[in-house]
């Protein structure tokens, strides 16, 4: 016998696409040393964590400093008082589900990819393309198969079932990383329908809602109806509240997902059990901090701030008549590159000419040539700077 | 196509152990509503969280309230100055490692449970028996064979490789989890020429390395010769600095570690990018803290006192005649059942005639029957009054 690792892990391409942005940057850089670099090109956020998290995480500091108040190994799936805050929060929006449905986890990225742990071995993945790298790698890790469903121009990057295709599981992120994209309600329900007559099962990434101010937009899968027999929903604090580097997420997993007996919300419930042990207590008591009015009140400042970021890139693409989605309800901004230039040739010309570093599309996927992705989450001051410039340049 | 879900969940038991603690304790509190039941079965600590981490987290939440200090995405792999600080603990009992050989994760559970994604499908796990139920569990939902390796009296609970016995992924787990026993660096010598011999990989876990005092055993599996083509080391914070709510722990993985041209460090890492995105900042920093030479001095006195309780439960057994292994360098107790009784028949015994509750070996596979496992994570005046307790029972 002799032991092997995963060969799987072969059939990753490796990721240049940072790398090379951050390769080209830095020899820009070298060549012009008093250059005055903008980075519009980077998912993560720049505002500190409210001050409603703030509180109630040094609150949960001093807590564990005392031996009345201190807190030891908590409940795998999250504490109540935090799965009941998140269930509060959906109903702030209409949508029904029990505290147990709720899993507490410290991301979205995690919980995206161990969920293909409760799904059989081998099976066909539909993916949106272009789409978050994650996605594609961790089903290729799992030796799984990829196939993909078209997210362009001719269909505004909001790809519909085509029941000429089966997999059994479908990702759909809405708002879209990177095409901002986001499903009406009736564009969600279709892919329902098709779940629900074929038997595969959504997998919905709704990191961005918190970004959703259009009324016809979907904000959870589970305000379409029959999700619950053929979604999973997967949400983060991250972008909402800012918790890139503080580490806390939700997975939905309603107990009406069932197939062959076996049920979801139960296998997962088995799975964090055993290969997984809660998130942090100071963490948990900060992103319960969140659903508070108080918290809600300054998220929503943070988000209106990033929203107004958007506004400007996208009034600077309006002006110059360059054609893109996002930006609206969603913090990402993707633009077709204007006199149908290539991604790397745009980023280039960007980088040599407005010192201005974006993220070339075709680095999500093979429709994301010709387009390139700029975010909300800088500085005002740096936004606006970077959009003179464009405009300047263009 | 219909979508299945993961059928290897069904080979799983479910597990009654703690549940069916808790519900006889309940029963016995129902009937004796005046009874003053102690927990001497917990594997939670009860000690707060060292002052030198509680000021570091302070600090650290107090860093995240400001724009200029705030920290989003971190490494997926941790922090530097938390490596180093893991780097220079394993030098200060001789071992040699680099900090890109160590990964920064939310805990050993998560860590002993995700690294079977670098392992190609199928193949054989060595489990040690009585044992912790993850190790079983997470192959199982994997749909890998186990077959386990005897761990007993005879062999003082520490079983010797048999080299008629082939696996590709060997689990040792020392000082031991449930039975105390830990490996001398001679007993590890064997297990890692075994598995350099058969081509085997050791998944070592040293989440109770601090509790070792006694000079010839190992606190490191990297402290034997050939280990590092040959081992991987999980190791925690929980136990050693109370961190069980708090969530750190970490996996050193050699770079020497290859098969068939597949770098297990390397594979590693593409799983965390893949499927994690770090461990919070805050908790980072208080993991830090634990290295200080004021965290060191204020978790050695932690671990002490737990270590007394131990020595408080060792000595009633002592003069009881009853057999045990562990106490000595490990928080684990496990005795041999008085008058040849069964695991859940001496639960009965000590709940109702001491009032204290432990658990019962029977639970941790089957060389447990017949044995006992009591914990020093208690309170001292707990521990002793339960140790009088018993010693007046029995």
């Amino acid at each position: 016998m002799t032991m092997k690792f995963n060969s799987h892990f072969n059939d990753i391409n490796e990721s240049y696409l940072f790398a090379e942005v951050a390769a080209r940057t830095q020899t820009f850089r070298a060549a012009n040393p008093e250059s005055d670099i903008i980075k519009l090109g980077i998912g993560d956020v720049t505002l500190p964590l409210a001050p409603a998290v703030i509180a109630a995480m040094r609150s949960a500091v001093s807590e564990m400093s005392e031996k009345d108040t201190f807190r030891g190994y908590g409940p795998y799936e999250g504490y109540d008082f935090l799965r009941e805050s998140i269930r509060g929060y959906y109903g702030s929006f209409g949508v029904k589900i029990a505290a147990d449905e709720i899993f507490v986890s410290d991301g979205a990225k995690s919980d995206l990819g161990n969920i293909l742990d409760i799904f059989s071995e081998g099976g066909t993945s539909l993916i949106t393309d272009p789409v978050y790298p994650v996605y594609v790698d961790t089903n290729l890790m799992a030796g799984r198969k990829v196939i993909f469903a078209d997210a362009t121009e001719q269909n505004d990057f909001l790809p519909a079932p085509d029941y000429k295709v089966t997999a059994d599981i479908i990702y759909i992120c809405s708002p879209n990383n990177p095409t901002g994209a986001a499903y009406t309600l009736k564009g969600l329900q279709e892919w329902v329908d098709y779940a629900n007559k074929t038997g595969a099962v959504i997998l919905y990434d709704a990191a961005y809602e918190s970004f959703i101010s259009d009324g016809g937009l979907a904000r959870s899968i589970f305000q379409i109806e029959g999700a619950e027999t053929c979604a999973i929903e997967f949400c983060s604090f991250s972008k909402t509240a800012g918790f890139t580097g503080t580490r806390c997420g939700y997975t939905v997993i309603p107990k009406a997902l069932e197939r062959e007996g076996l049920n979801a919300n139960k296998l997962w419930l088995r799975r964090q059990a055993t290969k997984f042990n809660g998130v942090s207590y100071v963490v948990q008591r900060g992103a319960e901090a969140v659903f508070t009015a108080e918290g809600q009140k300054q998220i929503r400042e943070n988000l209106a701030y990033y929203k107004r970021n958007a506004r400007v890139i996208a009034d600077g693409l309006d002006e110059l008549g360059i054609k893109y989605t996002g930006g609206k309800n969603s913090p990402y901004i993707w633009l077709r590159c204007p006199d149908n230039a290539g991604s790397w040739q745009f980023f280039d010309l960007l980088l040599n000419g407005a010192q201005v570093v974006g993220t070339p599309g075709a680095g999500f996927g093979k429709n994301g040539e010709g387009y390139f992705r700029l975010t909300a989450f800088g500085s005002r001051e740096d936004t606006v700077r970077a959009m003179q410039r464009i405009k300047k340049l263009l």
